[in-house]
């Protein structure tokens, strides 16, 4: 069954692309999706009320199924139950039976162990009557929603028993971080997928970067003649890029003990919003031309020495504090945080991208839990001028922001200069501001509808490329390193704060200010 | 008594003029201001109920008064009773009687012909005598609210009588529109006026100058680094300046008939637009530097040959048409109105200013009565780029857009291309909204407020220089004369659109369209 749009919105205003790879409504979506860890969070939050997101609007093939694998004892009845409560739960969309029975037929279950070769066997034998049954060709999705430890043992018996790839069909495997725990880690596990699958059927999720306002930046760049037109160190002042949470490590203390905001932020998220904000244009929109873009702002980015990494970035750990009216605890009385722990749960810094196009510029970036506020924004600050006219008669004028917010409020504002209404010449800064998700009609879409879809088509735009990871886990390791041998100065900010003041002094010895919307 | 600016907002985001001659909070405000035309409606509707305003918001001397001059009989106490009632319906603040009879007791009417040189001889008086009673040192505003063929009499008779000026005081004159028919007699007018008063002292009314937005333009323009680097031909693709009005000609057919549109729209708001959006940055933000950059849009503003009008101007007159659901009448059925009227309501045209900044970029006015919409707005249009990215792969993106809504709306848009939300890879065109008087907190002052207030401080920013009435003129008369040869082929449009088809045609044949907001 081909996709054939009918959501198309019948507005005139609605603009679609002609073709190209990134949107070819011709292709086939016909697959099975094998879910490893099937019974896990991930899958009940997330995969399966996408699933049903996508059927609801009409988006899923007939030829389709979906084999969940899990070690729990379940018949498909008892699955499809569960999955059915996630659903009501978590889907963005009401519950309408007409839509559930239609995918719930098509869901089975399977348990096994991943470390079990007889369980590979099964599955392989359960795709192949599955294939023939719902018209699938061989078409396959294996998603990997386990644990990173699983990850080789399953790539491995995939390629084992031959599954891993068939001619004239489809064999894609979708990798959920965290890919790698650091550059090396990451270049073992990539090799071992390699030799089953190659990278063009790798989808490597950075869940971001299904989210509708991180989709529209390159839209907002490269769809508009005046941004583009500003995008360079000639007008721009600085960047920042900010994620914050008001929530601590809730019950992933254990996780997080391994991992640190340098690993569970920066490396993928924040590097991924770095790279769509500062890259070049691309040749086209194909999926390898917009990627190389990206590839090349990590390339670029300033290699930072000892010396830098202490004046230039900051690392915080969450202590009590006061989040709405309670009392929170420190990151050190988290359950399964050890009590002396130097895991960093706040780190900003300064960055520099060496290319023409933004040398002189600093890129800030700062992400952080039990923050004063939950919003990842990122303000690109304009210069001003000294001295000339208004800029001149006023002690101090605002500059101009631009700021695209990606959630939970998604929008795009720009702070400017006006005047304040009044019989006296008084300036006061002013906002335009799109906001996208104010109303409630506009429901957009969760990260993972789009991910998926986009798997179904063969599009890997919105998934990281190796090298993207690679000089991401590069740099990391650099900071990483440095860290780990100063564990002594980490400052420990309190909860329901900016974090430490040291993030303030990074900006504040340069002249500046995070924009703290 | 000095105005200390007690109305200053405490907000930390507003920025106050540090000095200058725009708003030298030290400037002396005393005064008194003589109305000729005392019983007419703009002092009713407009001046009175703007002085009540300013003294509503304190910003109106102790050592103040004012003289009304009429030709009807009424005491002072009848005089005041009307005006009251006028202040309740218009002001835009409530009547409130502390703050009224502060100002009640101030007001002063006086009975006599403007040709009456008795009447000047008592006028002198009395302003003499109030001069004393109110310690105005002997500075006096002499507001002319009244039809232009009383200009010249007032004038000299006030030169007669050595009322125009008076060492260590000043003696300012404010003269409302229209400033001459054409280039002759605004000469001639000027002249006379000029004998009596020095081009410092005359205040030329243009009350679009007073509006909130336009007084914007400028504040917008320069206190914005963003635009600037952008406000070019480089990247502006055309700018439209349009004013349309939703009433007909209502009960002013004997005014309208020897003025139409170009006379009484183009000739001064418009113009007065058009150098504002288009003018060079001045190199301070005196007064004088200000008109000298405006002058010099008016100055290059490519002359027009017979040919070039016929053209790139189309005029239009309303005929029948239905407003709301109601029938309304042709022009030519209006009261006072020539069954065979040859005068424009409508009129729109394409004129081009050569300078280094505009040279290709087309300016397009538009005005006219009878239209579907009530608003006036600048709209700047910037360049498209073909083939480039999203551009390519997308039939069609809107074009980037920034409008400057000015009246009945106050506020400045954004609009840009986004990505439509949805797993699809739609674009569409949003806005960024800055509304000013959406709120109802939002109470932006009256025109008038403004003026006035200006007048009293010895601000002449926001009044037009004869200069700027001269190149006007000058170019308005040469369409004036080419439309006058060819009345035969006035297009007739109905009532409640956009104007003739032939206003479309002109931007059509150029591949651009009319954005109506």
């Amino acid at each position: 069954m081909t996709f054939n749009g009918q959501l198309a919105s019948g507005s005139e205003w609605v603009k679609r692309l002609k073709g190209g790879v990134n949107l070819n409504q011709n292709v086939d979506l016909s697959c099975i999706i094998v879910i490893f860890g099937g019974t896990g969070d991930l899958t009940h939050r997330k995969l399966m009320p996408a699933l049903y997101n996508l059927a609801y609007q009409q988006m899923l093939p007939e030829d389709f199924a979906v084999v969940s694998i899990g070690r729990r004892i379940l018949t498909d009845e008892e699955y499809r139950n569960q999955v059915k409560q996630s659903v009501e739960k978590y889907s963005r969309f009401p519950m309408e039976e007409e839509i559930w029975k239609g995918i719930e037929s098509r869901i089975y279950y399977l348990e096994f162990d991943f470390q079990d070769n007889h369980g590979y066997i099964r599955l392989n034998n359960v795709l192949k009557n599955l294939d023939e049954k719902y018209k699938t060709n061989g078409n396959r999705i294996y998603y990997l929603a386990v644990s990173p430890e699983h990850f080789e043992p399953i790539v491995d018996k995939l390629k084992l028993y031959g599954m891993n790839a068939k001619e004239n069909s489809h064999r894609r495997i979708v990798i959920e971080k965290p890919f790698g725990r650091d550059l090396q880690s990451a270049a073992y596990l990539n090799e071992k997928i390699t030799l089953a699958f190659s990278e063009e059927n790798i989808y490597r999720i950075d869940h971001y970067l299904g989210k509708e306002m991180i989709q529209n930046i390159m839209v907002i760049r490269f769809a508009n003649v005046v941004y583009e037109s500003l995008w360079n160190s000639k007008y721009i002042d600085n960047i920042q890029i900010s994620s914050s949470e008001i929530v601590g490590v809730e019950n992933r203390g254990g996780y997080y003990e391994s991992s640190g905001a340098l690993k569970d932020m920066v490396q993928n998220h924040m590097f991924q919003l770095l790279s769509l904000i500062a890259m070049e244009p691309p040749a086209s929109l194909n999926t390898e031309n917009i990627r190389d873009e990206k590839v090349k702002v990590l390339q670029s980015i300033e290699s930072v020495t000892p010396e830098y990494i202490k004046e230039n970035m900051v690392r915080g750990q969450y202590g009590k504090g006061i989040i709405g009216n309670n009392e929170v605890l420190a990151y050190r009385e988290e359950e399964k945080v050890a009590i002396d722990s130097d895991v960093e749960t706040f780190a900003a810094m300064k960055l520099h991208i060496q290319n023409y196009r933004w040398a002189g510029v600093p890129f800030y970036i700062r992400t952080g839990k039990r923050l004063a506020n939950k919003s990842t924004e990122i303000v690109v600050q304009f210069k001003s001028l000294d001295k000339v006219l208004y800029f001149k008669e006023f002690d101090y004028l605002e500059p101009n922001l631009l700021g695209i917010k990606i959630q939970p409020c998604e929008g795009v504002y720009f702070q400017m200069n006006g005047k304040k209404p009044g019989v006296e010449n008084e300036i006061i800064p002013i906002q335009m501001d799109f906001c996208q998700n104010c109303n409630l009609e506009n429901n957009s879409p969760e990260a993972y509808e789009r991910l998926i879809f986009d798997v179904m088509k063969g599009d890997s735009t919105l998934f990281t490329r190796w090298d993207e990871v690679e000089y991401s886990w590069r740099f990391v390791d650099a900071i990483s390193k440095v860290w780990k041998n100063i564990q002594s100065d980490l400052p420990i900010y309190n909860s329901g704060t900016w974090g430490p003041d040291e993030a303030d002094d990074l900006l504040k010895k340069d002249g500046r200010n995070w924009w703290n919307i």
